[in-house]
Formats: structure tokens, sequence, C-alpha cells
């Protein structure tokens, strides 16, 4: 990719924790999920996300420096990543990793405190143990504050966020331009994260379905070959640089579209067009969703959707997201993706498509372009 | 893979959970996390590992039928796995979820019981609504007990189990004998990912690492060459069958390994061996890390592993953990892989080798052929 976020200066984020702890009154905060512990810390353990109860930590004392907690079979591995100079570790089933958490909180100065956790994440087993260790502690969430301090991305991930949804969509444009009619959905599959790796992307989650499976939201890949005329969609990703996740959607058929193919992606493209078009610095995000919503009702779109799209980062789904109840101000160097979706029970297809937009000062920046027709699998 | 787990028979499942309700005197079990879902609902959810938000619900009265809660986008989907009659479904962002599973709480006569928990799991923010909505209930944790009702496994599951792990080796022993001196590390984890991926998998994790960073646990992929003597290591694993885990390590070297390299493959091994045999019904899960211990000391090879191996299923590390202060008795159906793993700071290098056994009455069946001598990259 030619693009690193190795080292990442951890003290510009930080210093938003330290907002947030002025702001909320809060005498730290303590962060535990995989998407805040690599944000915050600079580090990427895959394992937060493949095995749950090897937990980590960041706590941030009030003024003070950080200190990170990790298992210490990650701790090497945490060194190289993370410029924070405060790294313990625990010894995995001999001692309780939560219990290390209470000893550092008792340490630094925030065993009668009011903390500021992601309650959204943390379980209530590990906040049973903090209760118990440190009487007097109060667990405040501040799950909203925290994502929201991560919306607005730097050069850098802007940069990686757009490599990394420009390989997306060429892994699925190329796939569907060398594939041929009697392909099975798992070739399709296959294929797509294949280019995804050659790009230097992690695999991540791939929806690749055709038929009336393209109506179930995130079904797996079958051995199904597909003749002319069916419909297929895929919505994809990867990490890219360790972290930035990658998110498109296209929707596609097998030879020749039929004409009702062909105008309801026309019709979905104006919807997300008109998602575009409402992002600009200072309007709330809630406005991207109607103007998506309003525009399906415009071009005769059954709508169902809860939401039209989300910020990009380390998260899937980040702040803000586009939904009807978000009065989050869209800023600049905030990444957006649009993907309206449109699910036709009575020709039983769905249609789905996703794009990746930075908002800057003159309203959005397309970091892929939209898809102008169907792509093509030929017959 | 001609093996399928699409429409689990929940029930004998379920009657587990109905059993843990009779032994720890509950009204009731809420279980909440992608692995506890997916297994008691015979679910796939891929969002819940993806978008943590986006929560999901299995509710069982005590004698009663379950309810399954998951978000509307997923209903479609769920319909077409679960045998559960009774799915409900919440508006994301219109909806908080916790909230949609405490009225049903309240419907199924648990507003005012003992209810128990995947209390590592479950975030405090959903402890907070429940206790909040439902004066009177009481949240206990049955972690334990509902991992350990998982891991004794069925025939097709081991089924899964076996040709995942087999399907795993063949694709690290066939890229080590494709690749040739001067491959970078991503060349071999994207042919690994490939071979997995054509044989019915999705890519869950993998780890390649080669020379110093072989010592750390789980760095990612780089685009550096290995020149001939450098030492690499592999561990990872795909699903299969949707919801089945398959994780495998092996080391290897490009060219001819030195006498030394040789000779720490073959103790590693033996160690690994001393494990396999201390498999029998009836021993503690903690006597086979004992005999890991025990070999790494005969063998003149440092120890320092928390644990050395693990249950395998819908959970990368499922109970029976192999780790010193666990006194799980070992059953005939149980699932084990162990994976001994050596780090040699003298020489910058380490070794892992992990390989899977079904344990039987007569003691382990070894699902794949653990290595005879370190895998080789040609020169």
């Amino acid at each position: 990719m030619g693009i690193t976020t190795k080292r990442v200066s951890t003290g510009p984020r930080l210093a938003r924790l330290q907002e947030i702890i002025e702001r909320r009154n809060l005498d730290g905060i303590v962060v535990s999920s995989y998407q805040n512990v690599s944000y915050f810390a600079g580090t990427h353990l895959m394992t937060q996300v493949s095995l749950p109860d090897r937990l980590a930590f960041v706590v941030v004392p009030r003024g003070a420096e950080p200190t990170v907690i990790v298992c210490g079979i990650e701790t090497r591995q945490v060194k190289t990543q993370t410029d924070i100079a405060d790294v313990r570790d625990y010894v995995e089933f001999a001692e309780n990793p939560t219990e290390v958490l209470a000893k550092v909180l008792r340490e630094r100065n925030l065993a009668g405190g009011s903390i500021g956790i992601d309650a959204r994440r943390l379980p209530i087993a590990s906040g049973r143990v903090i209760e118990d260790s440190l009487s007097g502690v109060e667990l405040v969430s501040v799950d909203d504050d925290i994502e929201l301090s991560q919306a607005v991305k730097d050069a850098n991930e802007i940069a990686v966020l757009e490599s990394a949804a420009k390989a997306t969509l060429a892994a699925a444009e190329e796939t569907a331009a060398e594939l041929r009619a009697g392909a099975t959905e798992r070739d399709f599959s296959t294929s797509a994260f294949l280019k995804l790796m050659q790009a230097g992307g992690v695999p991540l989650f791939l929806v690749f379905a055709s038929g009336a499976r393209t109506m179930q939201a995130h079904p797996e890949s079958t051995d199904e070959p597909m003749a002319p005329g069916t419909l297929w969609r895929i919505d994809f990703g990867a990490r890219f640089d360790e972290v930035i996740n990658s998110d498109l959607a296209r929707t596609g058929v097998v030879g020749e579209p039929s004409p009702e193919q062909a105008a309801t992606l026309t019709a979905l493209r104006a919807t997300q067009d008109a998602g575009f078009k409402a992002i600009e610095p200072g309007r709330p995000a809630r406005d991207v969703f109607n103007a998506v919503k309003d525009e399906f009702k415009r071009q005769g779109l059954p709508f169902s959707m809860p939401h039209i799209g989300h910020g990009m980062g380390i998260g899937l789904h980040e702040f803000p997201m586009l939904e009807p109840g978000n009065d989050i101000k869209l800023e600049v160097g905030m990444v957006l993706n649009i993907e309206p979706m449109v699910v036709l029970e009575q020709r039983q297809e769905a249609y789905h498509t996703e794009d990746l937009a930075e908002v800057t000062a003159n309203g959005p920046r397309l970091l892929t372009p939209p898809q102008k027709q169907l792509l093509r699998i030929r017959a």
C-alpha cells in the first residue's frame, strides 16, 4: 500500500480522551474494545476479536500518562506497535485481567473515582470485578463520546481508507469481468478475496449471494452455479494497514440485464446520489438518511432500511450512523459510506450499492466512483 | 465439504441449558455472544462479530420453549437457519435491542426472576438496561456452565472439525511445497488462505511470520522476501460449514534447516506427543498441560506458556482450556488442539506446532498428523 500507520502517534488521540474527561467531569477513562484499544494505543491485537476473554485495556487518568494492559502472550508484539511507554501484562488463566486492571486503577489513584468506560463493550463480569475490588468507584458510560472522538479522520487515515476502498472496488469489478456464466457464488467470493489479499488486504467479511438469496442480509456463498439472467450482489471488505477497514457493495447480473433490472439499479443509484448531495459540513447525519429515504419514495422503491450508511475506520460501522434519529453534525474529515439496498419481494431480488465519501468544505469527495450500471458476468 | 449443519437440531443443545437452569436453580437463561447464539439457535450471524452493537439473544425460560431476538435486518436469514419457532426482531436505532429483550423477559414471566447470563460477553450497558427495566431481576453468571455444555461434540461436529483441520494442514503443506526462496510472507499467507477458500473455508485469522518476528504472537504478514536459512511459522484457521473453526500451526524453514533448527522441532514435537499421551477420559485438563510442561523441561526447552491448547468448535478457544488450574475432566467427544510454542531469545526464533485430537475411550485420535520435520520452502 505504501502507507503505514505503524507507531501511530497516540498523543492527539489521547488528548481527545482528556477532553471527554474534562467535559464529563471524570477522573479518568478506561477503554476495552478492539476498536478503542487499537485507536488509542495504536495496537492491532487480532485476539481481541477472536478470543474475547483475552481482555486488553487502555487506562487514561485525568491529566496523566496512559497505561496499556494486555495479555502477556501479546506483550512483545504490543511493544513494537504502541508509542505508550507504560505497558503492563497479565498471565492468562493465572490472573484475572480485570483484577490486574483494578490494581492499576488503585495505583493510578482512580480507586474511588468516577471512571468513563465503553459500557457497550466492557462485559458485565468485568464491571463486577471492578466494583467488587474498588468500592466507591463509579463507572460512567462514555461510549458515544469515545465513538464521536474517532469520527474525524486525519490525512493518513483518509489515504488508507481511500486506497482500501479503491482496491475493494477493483476486486469486485475485475472478478466480474473474469468470470463466466456457470461460475459459482464461491468462485466469485474466492476470487474477490484473493484480489484483496494481493492488494495488501486481510479478509474481513464477504457476502456474495445470487437470486432470491440476495434478499438475505449476510448469507455465505454456496457452490451454486449462476445461470444467465441471475441477479447477484456482493458486500465485502478487508483490513488494510493492519486496522483500517474497507466496505463496498455492488450488484450485478449474469449475461444481459432485463430492462426492469437495469431500471432498478438506476433508481437505486439515484437514491445514493441524493445521499451524497446531502453531505455538507454542519448538517445533521439524519439529513443524509432522509434524503435517501425521500428519493426511494420518488423512485417508487420500497424503503425498509434502519440506516443508509455509516462512518468507516477501525470499526465497520463507526459514528456517525446515517439513521433517522442521529443529530451528529457532519464535519470536514468524516468519511461516510452510503449504501442503499432495496428488497423486491415480488421479483425475489435485492439490489445493493455502497461507496465511500470524504466530507470536505465543498461537500462530498467520492473515494470510489459509484456504479453506473449493473456489473456483468458474461454469459 | 459434503457435510452440513444447516438447520441444526437445537433441541439437544437447549436441553443442556435446561439442565443448567435446574442445577443452578434459575428461572431461565439468556445468551448473547456470537458463539452462544450460534450454538443454541443454530444461526450464523457474521454481524455479531463485526457489528458489536447489533445484539442478538436467545431467551430460554425454565421448562419452556426458547425465543430468539435479532436485528430486523437479519430476520429473513435467521428464519432460514434456526429451527426455533419464536423469532422476534427489533428495528435498529429506533429500538434498543436490550429493551426488546426486557419486554420478552416480562412476557415470558422472567421479570422478577433469577436469570443466567453469559456475563463475560453481555455488555455492562445491556445489564443496566435489564436491571433498570425489570426491578428485582437477578443476573447470574453462568459462563462456565454454558461453555462446558458445548465441550462434547456430536458426530457431525467432529466430522466437520476433522475435515476442516485436514484442509488447513493441506493448505500449509501445499503452499510450502509450491513456494521458492525469495517469496514474501504475504505470498505465503495469500496462497494458504486461497487454498482454504478453495476447500470451502472462509478466512478467519492468519499469522505468518519469519525470522525474529516469529517470536511475536500474532503479527501480520509483511512484504519481506524470505532468504534461505530463514525460519518461519504459520498459525491460521478458517470457518467451515458456516460456524466451525479450524486452527493449525506449523513451523518451517527456507532451504535446508540447520542441525539446531531440526533438533528444536524434534524436541518441540516430543512435548506435543507428551500432551497427546496424557489425553484420557476422566483425567483433568491440567494433566495435559503438565505433561507438556514437564516434557519441555526434559527436552531443555524454555517454557513460558499460560496454556498449551484448548477445545475447538464455534469458538477458537473453547472449553476445556489446557491450563494449569483447569480441573475439567476430559470426556469422550471433546476435541482438543495441542499447540506447544517455544521462544528462543538467543536465536531470535520461535517454533510452534498445533494439531487436533478427539478424545475417545481409547485415548486420543489424531485428526491431523503432527509434523515429522520442519516444513520446507525450497531454496
